[in-house]
């Protein structure tokens, strides 16, 4: 972390100083920035991200009473934990949750029909495919981690709990608010909400205007309908029920994630769930046909444990505590579109929804939470570049653009993988593969169980892949791939993804070629003569007068030799910036080979020793452009695409510090 | 973290759920178990350790109106951040803190004097002596973090601040609050104390009787006086002006720590600090003679500002601010003693003295906080086994036995070190050596430095080196060096040493000889039997009925085979104990090799892969002993001197459970 770059301040650094009027006041204010609306994964990812802009006003409104306490999501892919630690709270779920580390495999056994046996166990992650672990954890403590980094922003944001959306409606001719919503008091009502002025209150509906409203209010949005938009997908439903239970049994793999294909269907996933006792079960219950609706009556937890216990043989099982269950009907459905632009207009989008306002699916795949925090990641900082004035309001469309395709690769998957957990064990010919289907198709979809395929196509935020050979292991289009480095200044061996953090700014990583040290004709020298002085250079065009030269780009190098064999005093001054109030030397730019393990950032992710190149990352740590380091034309091209000029005047020095030595 | 073992609850985990009664009210109470005086590093880890243990009444009092905001201390050692660990904010530390990587030293040019030239670059840390790092982070943050777990505990602990100590007497003669300490509100108060009732208040003291009182208030320590005790040592003094600022310079290892010999003294020593920005420098300004006092007026920030400028020559120095900065004048000083035994008398110590209260030396090993909380950490499971009734009270005795040792021993290191830091760069012939002696002496004493060197002597506590060779690398006496293991279960790679908490609960680790795959007869499924079912089993003469089998010794096992080639199913139910009211298995007490290195624990730590043996570990993570597996009266006859039984009937199973299989 860097802090006291303002100057000394005591206390927890990780507590930001509260910006001037913050906390906003308890009642809703007229106007905001911002109105997110539900307190989900998805609404609160965006709200936690846009509280660090206290230049942005946002209120977030949740219908229920207070925060989740038992939450029905709990997987946490390995995508979602880089993006936690971007937010600074990674290490709470990994000390907290549960690690899944091998996925288990059991099958009726041939012999035996009415016993199972293990038939593999694999790792769950691939080696080396994330810094980070696959996690469990509910999520209510999910939200209660975002909730804090919320409450300790500088915008100081807390819900607005006990608020149901009514309508919203957009006036394209009000160029300042042209969003109105319409709230009315839910029947729950936060604790301590006055029950005198309650009983009139309660029959009042609330306005408030807005730039942008977001409906993150799950699978029954009323942001969707009010939209006028409609999940669509699969008719028929297949229904499984699942429990969070404290038991004991004899199954061997109790603490790994399992799945079991019973004989004559009753399948069952096994989650292991946080604090080495609590385990998850989902346990198919059949099909429904189109039209067809789930007799809830019929089903009870103890339908639910004697399935287990039938599937289970020979081992037992006995439940103790039964936390949480339920039954649920679940198909794959999906909105045409995330926001409210119409194909004929060129109008901008006023109105959004994420998460399961526009995609739902089964749990299985464990992937709802982690795609509905996608959602919000991807949206969060093209709101913060319109709202700062960074940017133009048609970079918002692209948030469509590119979640909704998304979406629809992840139902394709759930669709399928449904479809082959849900098969009978005696579906395939026996003998015909010693692997069963669902363990082939498990591993050959480990990266889209981790939550690392999606892929933006090219547009004006991803480039093509013309020098894509460059930097291989750095794919266009994908979340980029962290690797160990070791920080000059401080020999301090790290990963390079620490770098991001949610601040919307974009990262230029700048990989030097072997030649290079630093000597004055060195690529990477000339490529800091351009950014930090040519009136061209995408530095000195998007970044305002005395902003900071990394406030909207942040360069950073990364050489091939070992840090002691780089001299930090003859690097170039753009990678040692002064910065803050105090001018003080950022050393944090400069990055080296880590030789430890054999194998550096150059080997793993196959950059070019010879030339080097530019890896171009954007705030939501996907990769935007590779390039080589002398592409300045391409470079500027593209962030002209994407970034509006700071100042009119393209002459005058955008920022300031670059002239002076120390 | 292991949690839900008493049912399902909703909300943080790390947040206990509140003792009835808790958390006490504002006023003090008439009597309370222990009083711990003082609210630096020793009483905070005191404090915090205790507050675990509600049925514990703590009290903490502090002579300032709250929580520090600047602390002097700022090291953190390797050693430290593994209790840390074992406290739950280790991670926090690593986020928010400045590592230290390496060392670099920088000497007078030997052609032009007044210049400086690097000398040498180490690793700070030696690769593999810990798994922890060596940190630089404010004292006032670690203090935070200690309130923390206080507020977040339990007992709900919260310090009584504005408090000073003005006696403590003993009646030796009352068996149950035995010490007597009168206070009296100090000068400064907490903000929020009542005005209305302060004048007069201010004028009373206040008493309250305690079972014990531990004194944690620094140098000037009230408690010690109280005692009649006092710091004995150097009379002279060496006097080092220290600094926080923030600055600009050219200097290229200002991101290192950096020990400067100059040309004539003026000798300095650079802590980068947490943030990426802060730097503090020690500044030597010469000696004192016996009784001669500094004259502090004459010594002026800037005084040690000019002093970095004249020493950094060719390099220049510019500080943009001072956030904090002081003079020092400390020799190396100590108490013969750390408690208020008399060597004629075999009563049971009171009183005790912890930290700068017994002992003081220079800042500039980084020791101070460090042996400060070692103190705290080697007494807190010492006053929790005798309060729970677990030991008697003897066991006090070994607390200054063993620390007064140590800080003997910090003491002897320090004033070497601070005689060779202080040495003119011109002190050693040229050419003897081309490394300087300053140099030679921090790698040599690299151990030291990260809090490693503290071996605690054979006694009651500690046994003799009679089977060190079957684990060589868990050397008896120093703290458990933890390795790489796999936890069988869920194969999740860990460390070994994260096992150990703050709950005063020794650790049994067995590791299995090579052959032992667990058959009937195996060498560790004997192991489980006799300490199931024996009735000398220490854990069935230690253990009270109805409490969870590893309530007071906790038995994990660790295997040569990865966790693919052991069976789950076969482990022996000992360690598999079914816990808590619900009688839930845990499934955290088996362990297997880490093969993913090449080395895994038997390799890194030398322990006899045919053999195995059993490795003891105290609740402060020192290693107890090394025994070999079948060593049973060995281990009941060591617990038997520090443990009292149970139960009077030893023929009695003393835990539940035991018996029922799964």
């Amino acid at each position: 972390m860097q802090y006291h770059d303002h100057g000394f301040r005591p206390g927890d650094p990780e507590l930001s100083a509260p910006a001037p009027g913050r906390p906003h006041p308890a009642e809703l204010p007229e106007c905001v920035d911002v109105l997110v609306v539900g307190c989900g994964p998805a609404g609160l990812t965006l709200a936690a991200y846009l509280a660090g802009f206290p230049e942005i006003s946002t209120r977030i409104v949740e219908r229920r009473a207070g925060p989740m306490e038992k939450g029905q999501a709990d997987g946490i892919s390995c995508r979602s934990m880089e993006m936690f630690n971007a937010f600074g709270f990674a290490d709470t779920v990994k000390r907290q949750g549960y690690q899944v580390n091998e996925t288990v495999f059991w099958k009726a056994d041939a012999e035996k029909p009415d016993h199972i046996v293990r038939t593999g166990r694999v790792d769950d992650v691939e080696e080396g495919i994330s810094e980070m672990p696959h996690m469990i954890l509910n999520q209510a403590r999910v939200h209660d981690m975002y909730l804090t980094v919320m409450e300790k922003s500088a915008s100081r944001l807390m819900p607005d709990y006990g608020l149901e959306l009514v309508d919203v409606t957009v006036d394209s001719a009000d160029q300042d608010y042209p969003a109105t919503v319409t709230l009315k008091h839910a029947d729950e009502q936060p604790v301590g909400a006055k029950n005198d002025a309650l009983a009139s209150a309660r029959e009042e509906t609330i306005t408030i205007r807005a730039k942008y409203v977001v409906g993150c209010d799950g699978a029954r949005s009323q942001v969707r309908h009010a939209m006028g938009l409609e999940l669509k997908g699969d008719s028929a439903n297949q229904v499984w029920g699942v429990m969070d239970v404290l038991a004991v049994t004899d199954f061997p793999d109790i603490r790994c994630k399992t799945l079991i294909q019973a004989s004559g269907g009753g399948n069952i996933i096994i989650i292991p769930r946080e604090g080495g006792y609590l385990l998850r079960f989902y346990v198919e219950l059949g099909s429904l046909k189109a039209g067809e609706r789930l007799a809830r009556d019929e089903v009870t937890v103890d339908r639910l444990i004697n399935a287990v216990q039938r599937t289970f043989r020979p081992y037992n099982f006995s439940v103790k505590e039964v936390a949480w269950w339920s039954v649920y009907e679940i198909g794959q459905r999906l909105t045409d579109k995330f926001d409210d632009t119409d194909d004929s207009s060129s109008g901008s989008p006023r109105i959004f929804i994420a998460g399961d306002a526009c995609h739902t699916h089964s749990p299985k795949a464990g992937q709802g939470m982690n795609v509905s925090m996608g959602d919000a990641f991807n949206l969060a900082w093209k709101v913060v570049s319109v709202l700062t004035g960074r940017s133009d309001e048609s970079l918002l469309k692209t948030y469509s653009e590119e979640r909704q395709g998304v979406a629809q690769a992840l139902i394709d998957f759930d669709r399928e993988w449904s479809r082959i957990i849900s098969e009978r064990a005696d579906a395939e010919p026996a003998g015909a593969q010693e692997t069963p289907r669902f363990q082939r198709y498990f591993i050959e979809h480990g990266r889209t169980t981790a939550g690392l395929s999606v892929i933006y196509e090219p547009s004006r935020l991803t480039g093509k892949k013309t020098w894509q050979s460059l930097a291989a292991g750095f794919s266009i289009g994908e979340r980029f791939h962290s690797a160990p480095v070791v920080r000059l200044a401080d020999a301090k061996p790290m990963q390079l993804g620490e770098t991001v953090g949610t601040d919307a700014r974009w990262k230029l990583y700048a990989f030097a070629p072997a030649a290079d040290l630093t000597s004055e004709a060195s690529a990477i020298g000339e490529l800091c003569d351009y950014l930090g002085s040519d009136p061209q250079s995408p530095i000195r065009r998007h970044t305002r007068p005395g902003e900071d030269i990394d406030a909207v780009i942040d360069v950073r190098a990364v050489f091939q030799q070992a840090t002691r064999n780089l001299d930090l005093a003859a690097m170039p001054l753009f990678l040692k910036p002064k910065k803050g109030p105090l001018g003080l030397i950022d050393y944090e730019k400069i990055f080296c080979s880590d030789q430890r393990s054999g194998k550096d950032i150059f080997d793993l992710r196959n950059v070019d020793r010879q030339q080097g190149c530019l890896v171009l990352v954007r705030p939501d740590q996907h990769v935007a452009h590779v390039l080589p380091l002398d592409a300045r034309d391409e470079l500027s091209a593209f962030f002209a695409g994407i970034l509006l000029p700071a100042h009119g005047d393209e002459g005058e020095p955008a920022v300031r510090a670059m002239a002076t030595g120390t």
